[in-house]
């Protein structure tokens, strides 16, 4: 890591062990955690189709790549089974003239591949003979074979849980009763419902220990509150920087210069997925605005029967002396 | 809000702030869970697609308008595929008279493309040439994606697990034990088997504080039963009024003319799903009824082999002096 | 209920009123919970189709009932479809002579259907004009997307998550340390691997209160083990009839001549459907076998190096004085 | 178990019964878990079909048997129906000539039959008659179910939740602070997220009772650390042999000469899946190794931003004296 670790910390702030990060920094490059929630982390050693769950891979590209792939593999497969007819010989192809030219031939082989592949089966073109026809039968069941496992995907990537919820850009050192707090907002986009959602916020730092060794050190940030039953509109998550938090006394400059990540990660029960989703992200102290205030984000309607959630407010603050 | 606020409150009740819901009542409007279930919250401030998740939305709009979707969606395509092969010519058509109207020509371009959208590829019109060729290579391909895009949302409709649960319409504040308590009724309609049945019911009220403010004050309020084991008959969450409760020393009046709302929220293992679903209701003042019984709404049948649940009388109660 | 009442019941047993089921009796006919585990309930007041959930019943119903409904619903709706092709006019489908008989026009009309429906679309016999075009193209969607829904159920028929648990048929009272047990045994009887299975085993009397009056009793009767980590081979649950369990004293007779239902519901995790699984089942009094004993049903096979679970052995005991 | 069994046992340790598996080690063979984590059992007495969930059996099985028994399936009933065809009589079949020889002709309906039961039907073959007809409409239907019954599996097959988790395939006996430790190493190979992982390890040896009778004894065997929040790295179990521990005082040739097998079950949050996974394994004596140590199996990439982690050295470890 590239600046200089924490030199102090408050000594009453317990650290916990249970991250699943170690404690030799030397070890780590750049942040713990990815914004998106992913660990910073890249694995090696293994195959690429071990390393890989091409499932996952496939349910979480864009969108567009997804389609380009599907058409991609569509125009090549259409491509392999053309030439096999063109090696075995169109004249095995009822409907395709021997007088043509070998480019019209292997056109006409091509898209009668298509009609094949996908079960269209026009018949204005038709297979003949043992060999074309067995190929014929067999691009049908990989046509259908591909289609199934296409449907799957699809499914796949439109049923997947997933937690839509978005979070502030920027955490705050924000006032806080009678003194200050750490705060991160999140709020749901989407037209889903989260039940039951759970907060958890962790500290990791980069510390000298009593050698003057440079070690991890990962703390717990306990919050005013760590759980609420609806996630409807947003929720601000604080931590109260009392005497026993581990940023007690931290100044902007602390800030500035410190090394340091805070951790987010999310659980709630999704009533229409029914099942429990996660999510999380990361603020490194770069992304820490010292003295500063969220401004609300939701508000009456006018005829004063719907309450208004702001979502383009979700990081939108004001300074304020702290 | 448009009524008065809550005045009085019991001081012995404790409220909670842990239900997402934020403290300032000017920032809301109407109430605060409709009676489906829903947050009454409107959002704003991100396009239309940022906030629908539109397979959450396919998933749970009503059958017609699905089915309706999908046969608009059938015809649309067609129109546009008909125009292409129509703009490209129907010369490319074989099948396809040169010397028939327009219209009959656009007509058969038509249903040419219905042929190879849903792939039944008659073969008594075929294409011919590389673009018509392409073109119906295309369509064959759009059309299967599209039916497995469909198989995945009808199999996501009818697979999307859901608390069937129907709640009496109206809250009763009935006799019980010495003295009353607040009474909501729900059972399972259908024929799945809900297990591990847990209710929260919280009060929502707005009342004074100390500085005469009105502020959102929530309550948890106890149950007699807040779990079973399984939800085969009805069951009637019975909140005690005791001296704890919020709801001590209200009155018919207090009833009609405060503003509150009760919220019920109950989770189940439904062991067809084998998941957990979830489902929520709530009760404004005005649908509390001040004195009233539920009456009975299962009995032996005649044989005395079996036991019947009357679903209709969910909501049945008699007018009871307390 | 026919038999009488329990007279007596050891007075330490403290009953529970959580199971969801009512205190009356005289509400209840029969047992509370079938064999298979579902509620003894039959539900009324609403239409079948609020009653029912047709997945659900479409997933639960035998598999030959299922493959009946999807063949006669096929030759339905391809008879449907061909009334009308022969409404509209035969003259409308090529490939259909006109000096045929009316009995060989419809029964081409209806195999044309059947090709239309499956999208094999040979194009022997092909549509023409508007009316037959357009019903044709509704056809094939209507195909597809029966087929869309036909392929949704199949996925949820084989990938419902169920708990693949056999119980022995019958309870037995055996001895058990110093004194006696109420023992019930299952097993797993696939090829998947229940993990942290829980149990619980409720007894539900019918007894005399205070007033004379019979009111349905619940106990939770405590296991020696209640949870396991591996349902792998089988497991005996053991209640011990001690001085604080209701069936405490009970003989032979009272277990003939008292109406009782002892109800067991089992929770595991399921690691290749990777979800939690239930199942329930219940034993009346008349399924108690007073001296009773399990035999051993599990052996080391003939090279000593896999244990043998014999699944046949699930019910077999053998007699014991007690 | 064909080595002794063990002769002592620290005292101070305290066994525990709810493993699942039974106490007498006479009725066992070999190893109680395999080490890719299923039960050591053998299931008989139920008939194939009812012992086996073919669903989780065409899951699980290797990715190049599923598909050899699909192309069996298609190659098989493709000539089942053929044999109809020819059965019935080739005259039926248009497009089939009558004065080719038996072998072409069996051959066209073969073709026929896997044209239909694609749903390809080019038409140049096409059925005539009432029997061949209804034959092709049936084999049209049993195709179309068949691709349903596939593309569920299919999705099955991909979408199945499983634990991405490998282990160490030694278990070592490591210095660990002043004394020794059990230690077993694990990670997440592939790109997915595990998160709230849980470990619960127990040991199961054969020991004397005190009439000198073996006996399996299960320990659970604690954990310097049995959560993590993430599993993003390795995670190095390590259960400290303190005083208390079961195999406190065992030296190299008790593990060489006694017979016993540490069992490791993991469950984790996987929230691409998002639903918990389980998986585990177990370390029979000989396959751990005492003293030696796991080598780091993770580092800094080169310009410092990101952490690698070398998958491949998930087992190597270095000799140590302990």
């Amino acid at each position: 890591m590239a600046k200089d670790s924490v030199k102090k910390v408050n000594s009453k702030a317990e650290s916990v062990t249970t991250t699943g990060f170690g404690t030799n920094p030397s070890s780590y490059g750049g942040r713990f955690i990815n914004k998106d929630g992913s660990a910073n982390v890249i694995k090696r050693g293994l195959t690429f189709f071990e390393r890989i769950s091409w499932y996952h891979t496939m349910l979480t590209m864009p969108g567009w790549k997804f389609l380009g792939i599907i058409v991609s593999f569509y125009a090549s497969i259409n491509f392999v089974f053309a030439s096999l007819y063109y090696a075995i010989g169109v004249e095995n192809l009822d409907g395709i003239g021997s007088i043509e030219s070998k480019w019209i031939q292997f056109g006409k082989a091509y898209f009668f591949s298509a009609q094949t592949f996908t079960t269209v089966g026009y018949g204005h073109i038709s297979p003949n003979g043992i060999a074309t026809s067995a190929l014929a039968a067999t691009e049908a069941l990989t046509g259908l074979l591909s289609f199934a496992i296409a449907t799957g995907l699809f499914y796949g990537r439109f049923s997947k849980p997933q937690a839509f919820v978005i979070f502030s850009h920027n955490a705050l050192i924000s006032p806080y009763k009678d003194g200050r707090g750490l705060m991160m907002r999140m709020a749901s986009p989407k037209n889903t419902n989260l039940m039951d959602a759970e907060a958890r916020v962790t500290l990791g730092m980069v510390i000298k220990d009593e050698h003057g060794n440079p070690v991890n050190k990962f703390y717990q940030l306990p919050l005013e509150m760590s759980y609420i039953n609806s996630l409807s509109l947003s929720w601000t998550l604080v931590h109260p920087i009392t005497e026993e938090s581990p940023l007690y006394g931290f100044t902007a400059e602390d800030f500035a210069n410190m090394e340091g990540e805070v951790i987010v990660a999310v659980k709630a029960f999704d009533d229409l997925f029914s099942t429990t989703v996660a999510i999380s992200t990361s603020y490194t102290f770069d992304e820490i605005v010292y003295g500063a205030k969220f401004e609300m984000m939701y508000a009456e309607n006018n005829d004063q029967t719907k309450t208004i959630l702001e979502l383009d407010k979700i990081n939108t603050f004001k300074r304020v002396e702290i």
